[in-house]
């Protein structure tokens, strides 16, 4: 049932990808069924998978070496989240079987060169995959490899009560740059602009705070559902609650002043999603540490709440300005 | 941009895949954001991907148990190929959104049993994975994870001017089903019926084949796209090519007796692919450790052709029982 006609072209995807895997003696050059890796002593492998849809993780006309940092990075945050150093992916691409191929040569050649800058930036190298035509949408995945000291992997399920709780960088960027895209806050002026956007474009993995934080934080996880749901992965995984207060949400400077202007919008920046940010939780000795870790990687790291004891739902509290309980899921945010 | 209201659902999804990680402590029940997985002294890591679309790679109304099988086993085949031991697989689903959602939980639950079933044949656990909504048709990404002993994984590309082209099992035998399941051959009676589409539904991973032939094979490759394509990839990584004779195809009995019928149907035996069979090459003088390898696996080891020098398109000639040449490609087979 395979659609032999597009053989010709795969090989065509091949020939675009197989430079990609130039760093990974084993991955043979994309010529056999698998590739075969070394191992590193004294490490564990650690593994993740995430697949990205056209329309739904990205906007069908966003430029292709955009698709290939987001599709890279996403996975590479997971690792950052587990304390891994990146190493190998493997990518399956579906394209779009429809009449009018817009996945041609140039868009391939444009996707592979993303891949190639990102490669580069985060010292991972393409292994193998796979490459079928769809009937739906362009889609994604990558499952990404890295390596972890044996035992320094970060879980989420460390959190432990009177545990501080942490976020690097600076929250709801990447929800206002989606927003922006769809035309909304047509406010913000050009640089804002670019940095909102870039933002949801080209997320940071956080791989040197996450190999920092081993035998700092009890838990962590990389911010991609939103900071609300992922404090929750965090409790609901370590038997926990957690309590954090707005105003110590650290905002980038477009979101400031889109808060200035309404308040209310600080809902939406802590549960948008996409952000990427690494969220943890410390024992209250060591904030201290995360100061100086803090000050080492020129990276701004917050305390937003504090871990409680464990309650029904293992649920988040949400604190306003004036200490007000505000209640997100009945503003209509189902999304935990 | 994810589906939010999708998310209970992609909940429930979990509860179903989480039995499958109890083997793997690494996996964290797939609480984390990837797996942390040990290594094996003294083994490289294997990995290979695939992706399997609904009415592209298998029927839509396919049982759900017989899409988990067929979607691990194409996996663990590649592994095969390369002598590797089947470990860890991590999974993304990409379920249809179209209004009547027959992904269901009774689907789930019964793909989930199917690959419960597999994880047990193959000694392999699930350790992580993703789900996502898709406009598109049902769609399933696998990566398997394997170890082979350092330095004796079986590649394309040692085939030998001289060696020998063997071939596992019988071939042809997932084509027929492919074609009986679209209503073809109905002159087949329901246990050889049963044996084709069985064969095009549940393949044969040749692990103990694949873990025999390390110092005894030059190369290796499963067949998935076609005895006569997969050979001619072999010829192209090794830069070789190689000639085969139809006579010596090994055949089961429903195939043997179409064929009687119909002598041209060889050719669409040896060129339907998703037999699963390995094709590999040896050295003349390792004929009868390969009538041993066969006698000790109880599986038929069939020599099929030869190895020959470089030719321009490292092609593969076939021969037919009179020993005139046979062209696939002006038959309308574009495949190879």
């Amino acid at each position: 049932m395979v659609n032999h006609s597009r053989l010709g072209e795969f090989d065509l995807i091949r020939e675009y990808m197989r430079p990609l895997t130039l760093a990974a003696s084993g991955a043979a050059l994309l010529n056999d069924d698998a590739a075969v890796l070394p191992t590193k002593d004294g490490h564990h492998l650690v593994v993740t998978m995430d697949t990205l849809l056209s329309d739904i993780h990205f906007f069908e006309n966003t430029p292709p070496h955009l698709i290939a940092a987001k599709s890279l990075r996403v996975n590479i945050s997971d690792l950052a989240s587990m304390g891994a150093d990146p190493a190998y992916y493997t990518l399956s691409l579906s394209l779009p079987s429809d009449g009018e191929f817009k996945y041609d040569a140039d868009w391939l050649s444009r996707f592979s060169q993303g891949l190639a800058i990102e490669q580069e930036l985060y010292d991972i190298t393409l292994v193998g995959g796979d490459t079928v035509s769809t009937p739906g949408p362009l889609s994604i995945t990558i499952t990404a490899f890295g390596w972890v000291k044996t035992g320094q992997a970060i879980m989420r399920s460390g959190a432990t009560v009177g545990d501080l709780v942490y976020v690097s960088g600076t929250i709801g960027d990447a929800w206002l740059g989606l927003s922006a895209l769809r035309g909304n806050f047509l406010e913000l002026k050009p640089p804002s602009l670019e940095f909102v956007t870039d933002s949801y474009h080209r997320p940071q993995p956080r791989l040197d705070l996450g190999q920092q934080l081993f035998g700092v934080a009890n838990s962590a996880i990389d911010i991609s559902d939103g900071l609300v749901q992922d404090l929750g992965h965090i409790c609901r995984a370590s038997k926990v609650s957690a309590t954090i207060k707005t105003c110590n949400i650290p905002l980038s400077g477009p979101a400031c002043m889109l808060v200035a202007d309404n308040s209310q919008l600080i809902n939406s920046l802590i549960s948008g999603g996409d952000d990427y940010e690494l969220l943890f939780t410390v024992p209250k000795k060591s904030d201290k540490t995360i100061s100086n870790i803090a000050k080492k990687l020129d990276l701004p790291l917050s305390q937003i709440g504090l871990i409680g004891p464990s309650n029904l739902n293992h649920s988040v509290t949400i604190h306003d300005e004036e200490g007000t309980e505000i209640d997100l899921t009945s503003a209509g945010y189902q999304h935990f």
